[in-house]
């Protein structure tokens, strides 16, 4: 049972932080709110970046690097992206640490390398890539202007989850800049596409795209689309953002273009981002009591072989067979381990498997030399059979897909158990407080009754859905009339 | 004439400054001393990183992450390391910004948002990585632990050049621990070997491995093994350190693990690193008056095609052949790009690809359809011939590599030529101010006249390099006796 996991069903924040400790996922650091990815955890991530990367580069995009620090007065110069961000930034104020006098071998802030102006670690770069911008764009054969830029970024948040919410995490940022609103409109649309994708393709998780509501909204965007997932306690989970932000930057930063009229005119801008949060949205979809359930496309291990045996003669020749398959599977390019290690039993090392997710495992002994077979475990469905020696690397082959397709359909389905449309207020309490999952319901449009509703049940609008459609209703809150249904959830 | 660029014979500092910004590698920020790196410049980095990635992850290496964050009392936990990197850190102090009550639109740090304990922007890893080991060793069978990480680092620098020395920049770190010293003196000289490898096959950029003096460590090291380059000018250039950090960090976090026979020991640690910096000595190792000359394993656009013609119907009939072309190419994993850019003439698009090194270019115009010929022109030689165009895909692979080995060639017979073996200190002054280079010599193995040497010369002791010989002699400037030559040099 998971080397003593909780249970969902008794404690599922409790079964979260568990398992993204026993997986060796990562953990919490000696500084507040900051976690050390574990490599188990990072080998996630490095094959999200590795296809996010490319489906960025693919749609036209390259990478580039800008500064970690941004100096307060371009922090300050877009007024609403600020006032979002003020509240929870990291200032470095001085440049320089000194013996402290009055403790040998401790050090303190030198008071006389304080900076001129004070830097802020990024939260987000807007700020310094639209100053950045400014000097490269003068007319419209330097637009478009397609980046992306893999970073970290700090944002001071006072309750903290590790990869949820921390104080630091990992990101891409995409910024790019466009002669027309239309175009501009099309790239964040795009990127919210792509991002629906990755998370369906490879995460196996089926998302909702949709627009957020004023109040929800980026600081400094016009518009926010974004995916939003439901997790197994039936929480909503916003898993990635894509903003259309008007001339809002352009204007702050003076950005201006001639276009081919010759008429000079700001520049229209798009940022969008996913981040690690994304690993916590994938533990949180897929993973059951035993540990982590990964999709075959992100799993750092793809097929674990066990070998079961006494002695080293039995040993030898089932390495012999567990080598070449290996071989064999890595030729198809599945990436396979083979544990051979002696230290500890095959038990031990299939809970250790099912813990970290891997989709397969294969054991072998000496009955399977006997027979030409070894065991086959899936670790969605906890199935085995026995598949005959020559036919593993198919079957393993077929595994891959049937998995990835198995974990994303159970997913869909329950998602789609767990979208209820109410008409009355008790009915849209009722249903969060007992089923969970998204509720559709009317909504007068109003971000005071958003924030009622809020505050009543905890609920925020997760998204206005791209697939809504026009229909005649009432505010569930205030009875006012509405022209379509939004989704309501509890989220992370 | 590379647009202008500066000759490096006039002007070798101003050429290079001159060349990162007009090749569009890098440029700096409104931050002091940060860079923004380019596309083109990150596109390079990119290549690299996927080299070396492979390469560490082929010696057993794994990536994580850890924070940003160094809080003070982990920072001055080492007491060297702490003395080596104090007086050039980024310190946070606070974690919020208000609005000024005395400007209306303008922050000011909250002082009631001050941090108990202040953080330190990593200038490097050990101090948070060694606090976090300290809980995942305890037995020798946690051991070795071989990880990588590759990040962001801030190091206060008062004097700033891109890519070579900038406040903050990209690197990754090594950091590893193990059981024994000998097998940590093993990995810290492996990966000297790793980066000299990449260094040369990769970079085609040869490099002298050695040891460096007690007085050029790494702040915190016992030993550090280095790899040197020389530039064009003369200077040596640090390429990538590897140090065998004994038991130092151990120590300074009390971390120890119990031993196969159930003793308490400290653990013995490496680190190891190389920078966004060796972009800098890319440029500075084959570039030439015309602009950069990129190795082929290395340069983001390794063929460019370029139509001339009169009229869209000439274009067209070009462009059926050049797109075939790039296709043929791209089967063969070569990058190309076809510029048909309607904006600029050949002859421009010939000097921006000389300006930005692209190693093979390849022009198309009416004669050569009527011929079924190709120009082909050499980045490197800037030799030009016409191939027949059902061999130019096999001509284009050849050449990759006779230009990486070509290039290779030409930058290890300038340093052969300048390592100079000299006996005197009239003549190791005289070489250092008109030949430059290397200097091979006899000196006295104390701290004092390293120093007094670097004073009188500015030429500093680069390594003692792993091949010198056992040689009786007398320091060059004390006559005092010595067993082995060192190489000294200025350096950047």
């Amino acid at each position: 049972m998971g080397k003593g996991l909780t249970k969902r069903s008794e404690d599922y924040s409790k079964w979260y932080n568990e398992l993204v400790v026993k997986a060796d996922l990562a953990e919490n650091s000696a500084v507040r709110g900051c976690m050390v990815i574990k490599p188990y955890g990072y080998a996630i991530w490095e094959k999200m970046q590795a296809e996010l990367d490319r489906m960025f580069k693919e749609t036209g995009h390259q990478n580039a690097y800008f500064p970690l620090f941004v100096p307060k007065s371009l922090f300050e110069a877009e007024e609403k992206n600020a006032e979002g961000f003020a509240k929870e930034c990291a200032v470095v104020t001085h440049y320089r640490l000194k013996n402290d006098p009055e403790k040998e071998g401790k050090l303190i802030v030198d008071p006389e390398a304080k900076l001129e102006e004070e830097l802020v670690v990024r939260p987000t770069s807007e700020a310094i890539i639209w100053n950045t911008y400014k000097t490269w764009i003068q007319s419209y054969r330097d637009l478009p202007i397609l980046i992306n830029q893999w970073a970290n970024v700090v944002r001071w948040e006072m309750r903290t989850r590790l990869f949820l919410r921390t104080a630091e995490f990992l990101w891409q940022e995409g910024h790019t800049a466009h002669a027309t609103k239309a175009e501009a409109i099309q790239e964040a649309q795009q990127m919210q596409e792509v991002y629906a994708q990755f998370a369906q393709e490879f995460m196996a998780m089926p998302v909702i795209k949709g627009v957020k509501t004023e109040h929800e909204r980026f600081a400094g965007a016009d518009d926010t689309y974004t995916i939003e997932a439901l997790m197994q306690d039936g929480k909503a989970l916003q898993a990635g953002t894509s903003h259309f932000l008007g001339q809002n930057f352009a204007k702050a930063f003076d950005v201006k273009f001639a276009s081919k009229e010759g008429k000079l005119e700001h520049v229209w801008a798009t940022s969008w981002g996913v981040t690690t949060r994304l690993i916590g949205a994938l533990i949180m979809t897929h993973s059951d009591d035993l540990g982590l359930v990964l999709p075959p496309k992100l799993a750092p291990i793809q097929v674990a072989i066990v070998p079961i045996y006494r002695g080293e003669d039995q040993l030898e020749e089932i390495s012999k067979v567990a080598n070449q398959l290996a071989v064999d599977l890595k030729k198809e390019g599945i990436s396979v381990k083979y544990d051979d290690r002696d230290t500890h039993k095959p038990g031990w090392k299939f809970a250790q498997y099912e813990l970290q997710g891997v989709p397969v495992r294969i054991a072998i002994g000496p009955k399977d030399l006997e027979k030409g077979t070894v065991e086959l475990a899936r670790r969605d469905t906890l199935t085995k059979e026995f598949v005959p020696k020559n036919e593993v690397v198919e079957k393993v082959k077929q595994l891959m897909v049937e998995i990835q397709d198995n974990i994303y359909q159970k997913a869909l389905d329950f998602r789609e158990n767990h979208i209820t449309a109410v008409d009355d207020f008790e009915a849209f309490k009722e249903v969060l407080n007992t089923k969970g999952g998204f509720v559709s319901a009317h909504w007068d449009g109003t971000k005071e009754t958003e924030q009622k509703i809020k505050d009543l049940t905890k609920a925020t609008i997760r998204c206005i859905p791209l697939d809504t459609k026009e229909e005649a209703g009432s505010c569930v809150l205030t009875a006012k009339p509405s022209s379509q249904r939004v989704l309501f959830a509890k989220a992370y």
